[in-house]
């Protein structure tokens, strides 16, 4: 009989394995499995991408025979149905595991406790729940789409102390130091997609590409534009060649205005609008029609509020550069109509750290009403 | 002979006694010392508030007889002037101290080193630097006036993580938590004076008092109005029958305006204003006239950036509440006629730490130019 001490490192080794995915894995979560006999790791497995066998399936391979009477660590629900390849829970089964330990369950309606009762049903010892907040952490954007069926939000910023992304000139690009372009750009490479307004399209020109570690992995680059702004020249379109350019234009706007774009290898979706501006239903319907479950919005101001309005930001990351602007700097957060601060958008702290001489800090959306609890009087 | 692995304990816990001083010791620096014979400490001092006994001296008189032979560790250059109190190195040499062991030299043109050549003359064994950083970080608004003439100027700002002190309604007293209220209080209490401008005044009357730990030191209260707008209800007047608020107006201010104020105990400074603000060069030496060597500015926005526009702005305090409020809040730095990047005043981060759900930032204003070393695009 295993205790949690003796578990514990093998999950964790099985959560290093699956966070190998990262990038590659989605819209598929990231999955390690680590198989172990007589306390050492006999077989090992993680998810490359969406088609590609099973953690739970590689790691039975790698261990071959040894698989029998084996203990098996997964980070993640084994699955029960047929999708692109065979249930796990069958090949577990059949490899003769004696014991699966896994992190959390898979909320998909589909699986959600059954792959466990299965497992259990066949007279394998069953474990839930270790390094369970690692795991849900890992796999956030996965475990969060399968239960809303809305698209993960990471909204991400980079301002000054006093909350400004430019000068009042529009002066922006060199705001955060080496360390924070570094760690957003390994954020962008955990995205499906990074998406901004047009207005940052016509201001900074951005490539929105991962330099760097990563590199590999190079999300989809989403624009919010809905008469039709983005220059012919900009940078975005130019690359579009990769099929990785995604312009999201309103119905108004006509076929003749879209086709040097499509020509170009930009992708377009057309979405009503209501004063002047789409709404997060159909633009998340839109965006997971493609197969977009994780976008991390970076901008502008009008962007990011638009995004907090709505209500659909899950993560907020903030990069905050030992500088001040003054109010004319453009502010980070565009007009957010709020009248009081019990009304105000409140988040939970998740991390704060330094980055060279940057400030980062990672924080979730919080829906409760905020507990107001000081003065600064 | 000793070796500085020896020596750092006794210096941490002379720098221990030094920071009793806190909020009593000013205008004078916190001196804590402690006399150790055979490895044990045999004396202890620190130096409570001006007119009262060095820090040396006591723990000479601590010691008693066992100083013979001695070592003394002490935060600061002993001192080798008349002032209220004799000359300590003459004291240290009459008890036949065998070392004495310095943190930091005192820069005061009266002693800046001459202390350590009087102890040499006098046959006696001098280290200086040990724990040098912490001890110029325990007395740096002292050591900062002594050098520069000018008082030391801490800016301390709450706001949302969007750089917002209120509501665009003006409501801002809950910005920030309990903790960081607390903390808020802890740094009110080491500083001479506490410094608001008069529209803070107008908003938010607030009192600017230390509550909890370290109440029993109430700094000054400062209020920057050149055109003596402060109502005679304020909470900074009603209470200035201790004689701790202090009014700065302009010189056209007539004197009739002035008496009602007088009556209740405010005290009021008359400095020349030039388009509508006082200089700091003049604000300055005013406060240096009633002893006030270290104030800490509490806002608004408009006080804030004439501090920062000012360039004596010392340290920054930042505490961040995890919310949002949008462009229509109160911007927490007014204009600062920041024209591009490079002109932005830019700080070094000391220390960054969650405080319950706010984060505090610490930072001292950076004097070069700033290294650009990143891009965001």
């Amino acid at each position: 009989m295993s205790n949690i001490r003796d578990d514990k490192p093998f999950m964790r080794r099985a959560l290093k394995l699956a966070a190998r995915g990262a990038g590659t894995a989605h819209p598929n979560p990231m999955v390690g499995a680590v198989i172990v006999k007589d306390g050492k790791i006999v077989g090992e497995g993680w998810h490359q991408e969406p088609g590609e066998l099973h953690a739970e399936i590689l790691a039975i391979r790698d261990a071959g025979e040894r698989s029998r009477g084996a203990h098996l660590y997964v980070n993640l629900e084994p699955c029960c149905h047929f999708g692109r390849t065979p249930p796990c829970v069958h090949s577990i089964a059949e490899a003769g595991i004696m014991r699966v330990v896994a992190a959390c369950a898979d909320p998909n309606p589909e699986v959600d406790g059954k792959g466990f009762e299965i497992l259990k049903e066949a007279g394998i010892e069953v474990t839930v729940g270790l390094l369970e907040e690692r795991a849900e952490e890992l796999n956030r954007a996965f475990l969060y789409f399968v239960k809303s069926g809305f698209p993960y939000v990471t909204l991400k910023l980079a301002s000054t102390l006093d909350g400004r992304i430019a000068t009042h000139s529009g002066e922006s690009r060199w705001i955060t130091g080496e360390r924070s372009r570094r760690s957003v750009h390994r954020l962008r490479a955990r995205a499906d997609a990074v998406l901004v307004g047009v207005e940052t399209v016509l201001k900074d020109d951005p490539q929105l590409t991962v330099r760097g570690a990563g590199s590999g992995n190079q999300p989809g680059r989403i624009i919010l534009d809905p008469s039709l702004r983005t220059p012919l020249e900009a940078r975005l379109v130019e690359k579009a060649g990769d099929g990785r350019t995604l312009i999201v234009v309103g119905n108004d706007v006509s076929e003749s205005r879209l086709e040097p774009y499509t020509e170009k290898g930009v992708r377009l979706i057309k979405l009503p609008i209501e004063r002047g501006r789409f709404s997060w239903d159909q633009l998340s319907r839109g965006l997971v029609t493609q197969g977009i479950i994780h976008i991390m919005v970076e901008g502008g101001g009008r962007t990011a509020a638009w995004f907090v309005k709505q209500k659909c930001v899950q993560r907020f990351e903030l990069y905050l550069a030992a500088v001040l602007l003054g109010e004319e700097g453009v502010p980070s957060v565009g007009s957010l109509n709020v009248r009081s601060l019990t009304e105000a958008p409140s988040f939970r702290i998740v991390r704060t750290r330094r980055l060279g001489n940057d400030i980062h800090v990672t924080a979730d959306v919080v829906t409760e009403v905020r507990e107001i609890d000081g003065e600064t009087g």
